[in-house]
């Protein structure tokens, strides 16, 4: 996948939106952070005042990890991910049911899942169309996949973004379900932003001090097998990625090409959001930050992308669901903005000019 | 208003809601904060599995501050609790934009507007039908109202409460609209968790400087004049609450002990809500906080109540728009508990046991 251009988010309809929040009915920067939400709906809406969104779309890439079962740095066994992905098939997943309460629709792709295609039978067996490869090789002592597999991978995501900006979704997030997939996310955000493993490694599902001194170890080996590849993206994917982080990294990029925003949610999404915004610079003004995970991996690429989530409650669990559980939040943002009656059309009186002229005049 | 007594929220629901969180299709813990809001909403509602909310209601009670015009402690000329008043009742304001996106009916009630009653014309003159006075005495100096003025507001917030749990109300949230109310409830706050002035006082609306000092100066005084009534709740409100807040202290109260769970906001409500869970202990267990607001006070508030606040997006507007911000996550905890699939029913695998049996295991 080459490098792909991205169009700003409306800058004037910005403007709009900065200048309609100075003249509601409440005291300027009351509303907090759903003001500046707010000035984000209408620029990546292009129009002001924004809509709350009409048709969210979460797109869960699943895919299992080699170094979950070579390195032991999951608390889970890796069958849960067929497990999990056949949950989410038929509604039972906690994505599903935060989906529900936002009216979004779910849709569950089988990128790299180690498990033969037959445990979808009876279930849907199209969630396996698009898988990339089975399984993925351990990050600490081999590549994830190859240099031909990621690019497969990336456009993979790429279509699934299209097929859902093409079927009407106005926003969209990019779920993650796979055990392990926390030691490759950790991996890309470490090199991606410069930082140590050990200031990034988290306890995932919830290990012990034992796994997570094994997965330290992996994601530290795994960084220093990628540290020459870190401005190639697509290599640096297939050296210490994963199928499914790689086409979410098509996915969040080729939305954000298309001009279509990104929630994302926690580490695995982080980290696919730092690769897209390499393959796709400027990428990253299309995006919301849903929540903070309680990965340090998360909040450091957030922190490097410049950005704020919106929820922070302690969700360790992926799938999208601290995205989801975001949209109330920019709905909120963009129905006051359009919704509040103004001082002059309130008939209710500004704040009294300040004595001293000073910044809060 | 005489002590009331309260039932506490049922602990076999509660029991019942924890057991289910630890069989659901996620890693214990993975919804992080969800899963005790969901404990909580199980308990509150006395079921398990419980609901989302049917049927919020705000009730936001209006009244002027007279310490704000003597003392000069806001940013805003005291006739703008009259024009939001009109604004809340014709649905411009913050609060019923909010309202909407989550189906809650909003009733403003004014307590004590220092406005005539004829502000109300071609309105809704009923808005005004329980006032207990016209404003109020200015804090540092003077009294807030008498004794009986200060029962018979708390006694206004108990009936406001009844009508609308009579009506079907199944959690209800208090706002406050009044210019200069956050300098009382400070003062109340700062007696009733034992805090210096300095340590809570914050800038309300937007105040600069100059008006801090003046804010932190009236505050100052007004507890010295209260703290020899600290353990009267009824003094207390009568020396430096006003009529809004004590009709909000017995609204949340009454609520708590009629069973109906209530929703906190920002400072006032949290100001409040230290009044009522002395005027009926055990109430706070009906609560949890829908937001932190910038004002330290209600930071203060929230923790002596053993209260953590469930949305973080720095607003300062009250109304009851943090709570109305909050109704989502609560109902998102309740939707989860209610709807997931279990390890069993789903056939998802639980996690391996821990080799060293510890916590995690």
């Amino acid at each position: 996948m080459p490098a792909e251009s991205v169009t700003p988010p409306s800058a004037s309809a910005a403007e709009q939106a900065r200048a309609r929040q100075a003249v509601l009915t409440k005291p300027s920067g009351a509303l907090g952070r759903l003001e500046a939400a707010s000035i984000w709906m209408a620029a990546v809406q292009g129009t002001c005042p924004p809509s709350p969104f009409r048709q969210p779309a979460v797109v869960i890439l699943a895919g299992d990890h080699g170094v979950a079962r070579a390195a032991g740095t999951s608390a889970y066994p890796p069958e849960v991910t067929a497990q999990m992905v056949v949950n989410l098939a038929t509604g039972g997943a906690a994505a599903n049911v935060l989906a529900a309460r936002v009216g979004a629709r779910v849709r569950v792709v089988d990128i790299s899942v180690d498990a033969d295609p037959s445990y979808l039978d009876g279930v849907d067996p199209g969630i396996a169309s698009r898988r990339v490869r089975r399984g993925c090789g351990s990050i600490d002592r081999e590549d994830a996949m190859t240099r031909v597999e990621a690019d497969a991978a990336l456009a993979v995501g790429a279509a699934l973004a299209d097929e859902e900006i093409d079927a009407g979704a106005d926003v969209l997030i990019a779920g993650d379900m796979g055990i392990g997939n926390t030691a490759p996310a950790s991996a890309l955000i470490g090199l991606l932003t410069g930082s140590d493993a050990t200031a990034i490694v988290g306890r995932g599902t919830g290990i012990d001090d034992a796994a997570l001194a094994r997965k330290t170890a992996a994601v530290t080996v795994a960084m220093a097998r990628a540290s020459d590849v870190v401005d190639d993206p697509v290599l640096l994917l297939s050296r210490i990625g994963s199928p499914d982080i790689a086409a979410m990294a098509g996915f969040i990029a080729r939305s954000s090409t298309r001009g279509c925003p990104v929630v994302l949610d926690g580490i695995v999404s982080c980290a696919a959001a730092l690769v897209a915004e390499r393959l796709a610079p400027g990428a990253a003004a299309w995006w919301a930050a849903g929540h903070r995970s309680t990965e340090p991996a998360a909040s450091v690429a957030l922190a490097h992308l410049g950005l704020e989530p919106l929820v922070d409650l302690g969700l360790r669990l992926g799938e999208g669901t601290g995205a989801l559980l975001a949209l109330p939040m920019l709905d909120a943002a963009a129905s006051t903005l359009a919704d509040m009656a103004t001082f002059e059309s309130a008939g209710v009186s500004d704040r009294e000019p300040r004595a001293d002229g000073g910044p809060d005049a």
